[in-house]
């Protein structure tokens, strides 16, 4: 290497709103307890269960049969076929022309927002969210304006009323996630079809990130959330964006998916060729097999998560000053412990320093988040039992000082 | 479904910086040929070869193990310091707060991209060039000017005294790939350190692809070609991209890494959350072992490639009107044949209907590209010369009319 002459001008840093963007909060409470080994996490939206095997296994055939290959942009035809089947049975028919792998969720609201939104455009969000929906738009240089949930008696809810406001004419698009990381909100039917006929009217986007929509628990049998693709036609301005993280235990295989107007599909293909090109051809073969194989061990997951969340809501509401209101979706309760109200950071950098539980600290999910924290309980009851008894311990040794 | 009453001016389409992206030329030449079975594909950028075995099992380990949690957003720390380890014996010291993993080569263009340039900003790139490069800054808002290289007795080479006069003040960045895609193009040690002299001056960026590095024939032994990192100081505005799709034959796995300064690194796992939050598990554990156990596969196949290289160019050189000189790197001979120059699209539509051969139009890289085709030559021996005599045959049937 040659000598360097740089003066602290030119010390590299990256533009400023990248610079601006969110760091996790959550990873800072994880660094908190770097080096603690009996740390219980509760802290990731992420279940500790491996990825059912039938699945890990059709990846590995295709390895071996040597699908180490580029695929086409929008997936691997037999995938694309067996979504565009499965989003029909759960939402209304729905042509394979609609539909497109993508490399991860999160991916998936990537290439949505970079579809529709650019420099200056105007985003409206409702919080408390993941904090991802709310930064992407920012890379693309727009501008993101969020609306709060209310918190009260009947838990999480939406002031219709003042979202519709915010949706102003000239607006590109509303980012709605629901059921929602991290409060377990789901938006009703009607509240759907009055934001759409909303933004149909101001001919504003939808993105909608429904990739907790099987982790449902207000339903019967086949479980699933309110959709957009319930009520939208297939051609207008609604983008669904869906993982394979959450309904088949999928979070580390980063493969997902969007449904969208066909005539956007050229688009779309030209952005995943920018953005990876496609995802892993055998990951896309495993892909296949949990929608193909998948939905018995989807529903039973569902009647597992559920009975973890009555279990956790029933042990944590036995605790002082702790209230909470069982959510009808998603995976985490989000709630006010005493002392969060101060800072919810700080309070979560204490439990796992001193009581060994990790958290998510509301304030991760937007300023509206602050005064609560994020459990998840996609874990073993007793885990979760053992968690609470660890609370308790924390809270009483804060009442006794 | 309910009903939709959408007025025209509503129908969906993307915003117009994306509708303005180039589709790909390769796949509408591609589409050409759906339908045909017997055509010999030399239009993608990809060997024929399957990834090694050794690799795909330590994948298959990692899915038996379980490896199918998130891991962190700048990659695996084995896997990190395995690319530390490589990048310093290639390239010089490197630590392992450099280098982060990202889901494909194009994928870290992307971020590396999304770090440094924004709306309005200006970026210079020298073509023809994999038009992934070119159309990445426009997603971003930002303005993209080309230099072209120059063709002639000696292949094709860069005019320096262009590229730094493009370089002006204020230029935000300078996008380049060395070895070229499509030409085989490689820079000399000298023109980078030019370039890397005058980038310092006016504090302009440098995002250097060298996913074609060691696919490098004009070395001896361990070959890799010219790179920045040899240069440049690890803190300085570089950011070098790479990827395992070449050197390990792991194009579907959609892996990449990027070296890039240790203050950009936060900022970094922030992109690499928003865009994808990791490469897969799995799919990282099958890259440790490529980079640790790769190395002998990789002599290897660049022995392999070089002879196919100079195989082709033989082949070739015998047909009348081509002229072809061997370039130094990547795995592609991009040359005029007879009839190019009237439109190298229409020519390779041609080519695939006709004489069922696929190659890749010129112009899919850029008008600079125009009067050419790309035939990748990562293949064997025997198809090539197929592929040379359906050339002769075809050429000779257009003189004879």
């Amino acid at each position: 290497m040659s000598e360097t002459d740089l003066s602290p001008a030119l010390l590299p840093h990256a533009r400023d709103a990248v610079r601006a963007l969110r760091p996790s909060q959550i990873r800072e409470v994880a660094n908190a307890g770097l080096g603690l080994d009996d740390v219980l996490p509760f802290w990731f939206g992420e279940s500790d269960r491996v990825t059912p095997l039938f699945i890990r296994d059709a990846a590995s055939a295709a390895l071996a049969a040597g699908a180490t290959f580029y695929t086409h942009n929008l997936g691997i035809a037999p995938l694309r076929a067996a979504l565009a089947g499965y989003v029909s049975a759960l939402h209304g028919a729905t042509a394979v022309d609609h539909v497109a792998v993508t490399s991860a969720g999160v991916n998936a609201l990537m290439l949505a927002a970079q579809l529709v939104v650019g420099p200056g455009d105007r985003v409206v969000e409702v919080t408390p969210l993941w904090p991802n929906l709310v930064e992407i738009p920012k890379i693309l240089g727009a501008h993101v304006e969020t609306v709060a949930l209310d918190y009260g008696p009947r838990g999480w809810t939406l002031d219709l009323e003042r979202l519709l406001a915010a949706l102003t004419p000239g607006t590109k698009l509303l980012m709605l996630n629901s059921p929602n990381n991290p409060t377990g909100w789901v938006m009703t039917r009607d509240e759907q079809r009055a934001v759409l006929d909303h933004c149909r009217r101001h001919g504003i986007w939808i993105i909608a990130d429904e990739v907790y929509e099987r982790l449902y628990y207000a339903g019967e049998g086949r479980s699933v959330a309110p959709s957009f693709l319930d009520l939208a036609s297939r051609d207008e301005r609604v983008i669904c964006v869906n993982s394979f993280s959450k309904a088949w235990l999928m979070t580390g295989w980063r493969l997902g998916w969007i449904v969208a107007p066909a005539p956007l599909m050229d688009d779309l293909g030209k952005l995943v060729e920018y953005n990876t090109s496609c995802a892993p051809a055998f990951v896309q073969q495993a892909g296949l097999a949990a929608v193909q194989q998948g939905e018995a061990f989807t529903q039973q997951l569902v009647g597992e998560l559920k009975a973890s969340r009555d279990h956790l809501v029933r042990a944590l509401s036995a605790l002082p000053g702790v209230d909470i209101k069982a959510p009808a979706g998603a995976m985490y309760l989000f709630f006010s412990l005493p002392g969060a109200a101060a800072g919810s950071l700080a309070l979560c950098k204490a439990l796992v320093r001193d009581a060994r539980i990790g958290l998510a600290p509301g304030s991760a999910f937007g300023p509206e988040g602050e005064g609560f924290v994020r459990w998840c309980y996609a874990c073993e009851t007793a885990r979760l039992d053992e968690g609470v008894a660890r609370l308790r311990g924390f809270l009483e040794g804060r009442r006794a000082i």
